[in-house]
């Protein structure tokens, strides 16, 4: 085969492998092996292998390439005028995509994924932003610090749309009463 | 040696392997094996597992014990004069009890552990009822059903108090005025 099919087939089986890794990783209770990947893929491990060259990197490409319309959301609604509705409208999408897609954490725990933790930093950069804009616009408390009120967000939102997605309207109605600058 | 001797040294060597798992709970990363255990009590493996029967048993034992206090507290806050406070004050507690043993829900993933089982539903059955008391008194909101907000309540405090427990303080805030019956 000439070299430049040669690459042809590498690119196109990268992309069979990474299209199977994120449809796996939407289906919980899956063992994500490279094994299970390349088997759903239709491709032999030894392939799979060579695309990516090992697991780490290619859950790291899959979940990166999840991850990345995700942040670019968090972004395009940063600059709305109503911070707090779109802080709120951006968390109900988050906890969609953490319903959908809620093995991911364990699947990556202990592996080597730099593609996804720089997303990740990143989101949690954005969403702070949107904090700050939120309290600067006098629409969300200021006697809590932008990190602390992001890490309470954050984690909270991600409990409770792991544990049970139906929760995340309660829930987000709670919270962001919660942030409310009130007059109490 | 006399039976009775014998029985007293098996009741004396099962407090003290109960002591011991319990003193390993509440540090993170020991790995909870039979072993971590008898060695920590300075027992042989052998008579911890003829002490209890097995590693589900002993862990068992030791997480029931830690939570029966817990369990008793929330009883007796839950006829308190202020609904509201008293849940506040219990979920301060209860997170702190979380922090110290925050491996506890690892370590007994996939355990046949049914005193703990049993005394976790009954902790939550308590909770519930703090809910629905303080919504019958007027001092949490009552558009979200009691059930909602026990869960609600239950997953959030869980994940702060892992993640962080300097952080309960800030979340109990945004939490009780999430609560709030408020005249919004």
């Amino acid at each position: 085969m000439p070299a430049h099919g040669r690459r042809a087939d590498a690119v196109r089986n990268r992309q069979i492998a990474l299209d199977a890794a994120t449809a796996l990783l939407g289906e919980p209770g899956t063992a994500l092996t490279v094994e299970a990947i390349a088997k759903r893929a239709g491709l032999g491990a030894a392939t799979v292998v060579r695309a990516f060259g090992g697991k780490d990197a290619l859950l790291d490409a899959a979940v990166a390439e999840l991850l990345r319309p995700v942040v670019q959301r968090a972004k395009d609604l940063s600059g709305a005028s109503q911070p707090d509705r779109a802080l709120r409208t951006f968390l109900a999408e988050l906890m969609d995509f953490q319903s959908a897609y809620h093995g991911i954490s364990t699947e990556l725990r202990g592996l080597n994924v730099p593609a996804t933790t720089a997303l990740r930093a990143e989101l949690e950069g954005v969403v702070r932003a949107m904090v700050a804009r939120a309290q600067r616009a006098g629409v969300i408390r200021t006697d809590l610090e932008p990190d602390v009120l992001t890490d309470l967000i954050g984690q909270t939102a991600f409990a409770i749309a792991r544990f049970d997605g139906d929760l995340a309207g309660a829930y987000l109605t709670v919270l962001m009463d919660g942030l409310c600058p009130s007059t109490r």
